[in-house]
Parts: structure tokens; C-alpha cells; sequence
């Protein structure tokens, strides 16, 4: 009776600590619905500080959901271009989605929940282990095309956290960043090399912010700083990339996103870049036109509502 | 006399469990014990690509040990120079350590075993959550300081993997660069923001090879661009770090090690970087002589034996 007694306590006990420690992680990656402060004070500081930063709405870390049935080869092959969005349902991303598909291009979203406007959902599961999740989506993509391949994969999943290194959230979001941002562009460089085509289009979310020193937002500016050397090493004669394709990065200062425009009401909205621009810029690059160079670092740079892309140097 | 069975059962499943993962964890840490394989595979690859790198053969993170009894303020207050040595036990860290306490300064080393030339250890938890084991060190290094400042933090933690996306081991490799290279730097960059004296020196570990794209060794050069970036924001005015504190990474290509020598005994020794001259140099800045301004990317280009240390631009 008193084994059963510790058994019984032991497991109870087990249990509790595995929900605190998924309830721990949820609030990395959902931070809006569990605790308000990180949203507003990221954005508090974003405005503060004159040197603004892209902001992609998508965590990219979901809990988990199995794939949906029926996503095989069947949709696929009707369509004669195909495109993997990672971060589909996040603001830029579902811009994608919608403009891809406007277009009359399959369309699979890769992210925390299922966008319903694209053909195919991959949901990714949450976990601290990068291997794990890495692996995890690799075999869900894998799974979902067989052997089709794509004409190109967006990465547009990313996120924004300020601090500097004596901030008490340093840790935490620079995990935070490294997650949403490198992650990502890592796993979709790796399906890149096994599912993009010949003479298919990658790209990556980088920050013009990024090029130089970042003192108060120091974990977006390295995982960022991350992604644009990424790319320029996904360009070189042995990165991996199928023959002919390229990976472009693209370099926003400030996203018009919904979240940006809530937080920051009183921002000149005519040097924010619109959705819509980035959208058209990648389909046009997707279908070969005005595409840049691999490893190109792209900076958008928009005044008076123009937008112009820019290669860094 | 059923449910004892179950609950013995699971008991045995969970512990199998977690030594299992464990395990899993050790062989990313302690690849040369595990698996010979991934040493002799990276050498090979930064053999063969004659854009080589800068090598340490410190891991970072290690098994559990306690912090050694005794360590508190009683050795930190007899010295008037004080140092801690992130990756001490390490071949440049050893050296850095061994040319420090030649000259007196009281040595604090952090690293996955202890240094038995340190004044004092921090023993790194093995943990796959950045969170926690950036917690765990700041902690301990809380403690064993006190309210005592230090002169200099020296970061020489790293290490080398190759590969390029297509990799079957991108992942894996990916993620030890980053534990390797980024959490250190980003524990380091915190613990210059709390125990840092005024005018203190910071120094991180990058590579020459990440100023540009790394396509055969993606991983590595992804942590170290953000290693860059990150040295490059700690220089920022509001960076967080002490006033007048310095931040300077050092960028080698290949360093002397016993360890290269083995793997590589054909190469031309004379253009790889002795680790003494590494330690002296980390001295000279340490004690305000000839210290670049902060930010600087320091490349350390060796010909014929001799180093010179050159600002990137």
C-alpha cells in the first residue's frame, strides 16, 4: 500500500512538471495570449528607438495537430506551379498564400496552425529540441510531396523582441529570435536542397537593422545577422541548392501589418512596407523575372508609400 | 498487486526515457567519445575546403557537477585582477587561463569540466533549453562573485562542424554551432552587463571565414555572423554593458592546437595562430594597451609564423 502510495504521488508528480514545462514553452511562443506585457513592450520599444525592424506576426512553433487527411499527391499534381509558404498563416505569410493562389499556384503553408486559403497545411509541433522539430517537418513535407518538387519556398516566418544585454528577458528572447527566425530559415534551406527545383527561387526574412549593430534589440539583430550570411552561403558553388536556384534575402525596415499599425497608431505609415508589395515582388521573382543574384540581400526600402528594392552591399 | 505493476513499469519506461535522452544529448556534447566519426568527418571537410577555421576543441556544455565548495569571495578578494574564462577548460582556454594566472589575476573558468589551473570553476549543466542552462551559469557566476567586478571576460568557447543544407547531418551540426558559438557569447555578453568592471574587456570568439558565405560549413557560419552582430551591437550606446567597456571579437582562420595538428599533421603550421599569441594579445587589451575600439572584428592573419591583428571592415 505504500509503494502504490509513492507510485501513485510519483506519476501525479511527473505529470505536473511535464504541463508546467509546456505551459513555460506556450508562453515563449504564444506570448500575446499569455501574458500581454511582451507584445506591447516590444513595440514600445521598436517606436522608441528610431531604428525600426521587420515584424512578421507568425510564431512559427505550434502545438501539435496531425496532418490532415487526403494531402497527398492528389493536389499536388492538378496544379503546374507549386509554392511552400513557412510561416503561411502569420501577416505576410497569408499574404502569400492568397496572392500564390490568386495566381492559380498550389500553395503549402507551414506553421503553428492550418491556413485555410492554401491547398496543403504542415503543422509544426512544439518542442525545445531543434532536431526534433526540424525532423518533424522535414518528414511531414516530405510525406506531403513525394516527388513532386517546387518552384519555391518562402520563409517568411519571424517574429520581433527587443533588449539589450542587460535586460532581464535577454535570454529569453534571444531564444525566442533564434527560433522564429533561424530556425526556420534553416529547415526551409534544408527542403530547399531536397524539394526545390532546378532554377527554383528560396527566400529568407532578413532586417536592413541587421547589417550593422542592433544595442537594443540584440537577439532579433544576431539571429537576423544569422540569416543574411545564411544566404549568402546558400549561394555559393557548394551550399547543396539544386542547380541554377537561388536564395534571396529580403531586408525590411517596418512591415504594414494590422499588429504594426494597432501598436504604433501614430507612425507615417507611407514608410512601413506593404504586404502586397512583397507578395507581387515574390511571384515576380518566383516566374524569373527581375530575380536577383544568389545571395543577394534585398533591403525595401519605402518613402511616400514607394517601395524600392535595394541590394545591400 | 496490477496497479504496483504498472506504476513499477512506467517508473523503469520514464527513467529508460531520460537516460536515453541523456545519452542523445552526450553525443552532440562529447561527439569524439561517442562516435568517432563527426571529429574526423569535420576535419576532413575543413581539410578539403581551403577555407578553413578557427577551431576549439572546447564543448561547452557538459554533465551536472557541483560548483566546488568553498569558492566564494575569499579567493575572488585576494587578487586586484580578476578574470573568468568562458570555455576554460578548452585548448585556447586552457592557455588563456595558464597566461593570466602567470601574471598574477585570479581566474575563474566556465566550462563543462573544471580546470584544475582556474582559481575557481562553474561546471555548465547539460540542458537542451538555452533558458535554463543560461540561468543555471549566471547564477552560479552570481554567486561565486558576489559583488566583486571583473577586469575581463574572455568567451573562447566554440567549435567546428562542416556541411552545406543538403547535409544529412545539417541539422545536428547547425545546432552545436549555435550552443557552441551563440549561447556562450550571449551568456558572456550578459554576465560583461552584471560583472563587468568600468572599462572592462569583453571578447568573443568569430571566424574570418563568416565575413563572407560558409557553403561547405553552414552551421558555423551562422553562429559566428551572429557572433559578429552581436559584438557589433554590445559597441552600441545603449548596448547595456558597463561604461567604457569594451566588446572585441577575435577572427581567426586556423589556431594551433594539438588537436588540428593531429587531424591535419600535412597542413603548413605556420599559417595557423598560436594560442600564445592569442592569450598575450587578450592580456595587452585586458590591461588597456593597445585595445581596439569596441565592436571591432579583430582578424587574426598569420604568415610565416607571425600574427597580425587586423580590424574587418
Amino acid at each position: 500500500m505504500s509503494l502504490k502510495f509513492i507510485c501513485v504521488w510519483t506519476a501525479i508528480y511527473i505529470y505536473i512538471c511535464r504541463v508546467h514545462e509546456r505551459y513555460f514553452i506556450l508562453r515563449f511562443v504564444f506570448p500575446s495570449v499569455f501574458e500581454r506585457s511582451i507584445p506591447t513592450c516590444c513595440i514600445t520599444e521598436l517606436c522608441a528607438s528610431s531604428s525600426s525592424s521587420s515584424s512578421s506576426s507568425s510564431p512559427c512553433i505550434s502545438a501539435a495537430q496531425p496532418l490532415t487527411a487526403g494531402h497527398s499527391a492528389h493536389g499536388v499534381n492538378m496544379a503546374s506551379n507549386r509554392v511552400i509558404v513557412y510561416g503561411g498563416r502569420g501577416a505576410l505569410g497569408s499574404k502569400c498564400v492568397q496572392f500564390f493562389r490568386s495566381k492559380g499556384w498550389w500553395v503549402a503553408s507551414i506553421d503553428m496552425a492550418a491556413n485555410d486559403e492554401a491547398n496543403e497545411n504542415v503543422i509544426v509541433k512544439l518542442t525545445e529540441c531543434f532536431s526534433e522539430q526540424a525532423g518533424q517537418v522535414t518528414t511531414d513535407v516530405a510525406q506531403l510531396l513525394g516527388e513532386q518538387k517546387v518552384d519555391a519556398i518562402l520563409c517568411v516566418a519571424g517574429g520581433w523582441a527587443g533588449g539589450n544585454c542587460s535586460s532581464k528577458d535577454f535570454y529569453k528572447n534571444t531564444d525566442l529570435m533564434w527560433k522564429q527566425s533561424v530556425w526556420t530559415s534553416t529547415i526551409s534551406s534544408h527542403l530547399a536542397a531536397r524539394h526545390l527545383k532546378s532554377g527554383g527561387l528560396l527566400t529568407l526574412a532578413g532586417a536592413k537593422a541587421a547589417l550593422s549593430g542592433t544595442g537594443g534589440m540584440m537577439g532579433y539583430g544576431m539571429a537576423k545577422a544569422a540569416v543574411h550570411q545564411l544566404c549568402q552561403s546558400l549561394a555559393a558553388k557548394n551550399s547543396g541548392m539544386p542547380q541554377g536556384a537561388a536564395a534571396v534575402a529580403i531586408l525590411p525596415v517596418t512591415l504594414d501589418t494590422p499588429m504594426n499599425r494597432k501598436f504604433m497608431p501614430d507612425a507615417d505609415f507611407g514608410s512601413w512596407t506593404p504586404l502586397e508589395y512583397i507578395a507581387e515582388t515574390f511571384f515576380s521573382w518566383a516566374t524569373g523575372e527581375n530575380r536577383p543574384a544568389s545571395g543577394s540581400l534585398m533591403q525595401l526600402l519605402t518613402s511616400g508609400g514607394e517601395t524600392q528594392a535595394v541590394a545591400a552591399q
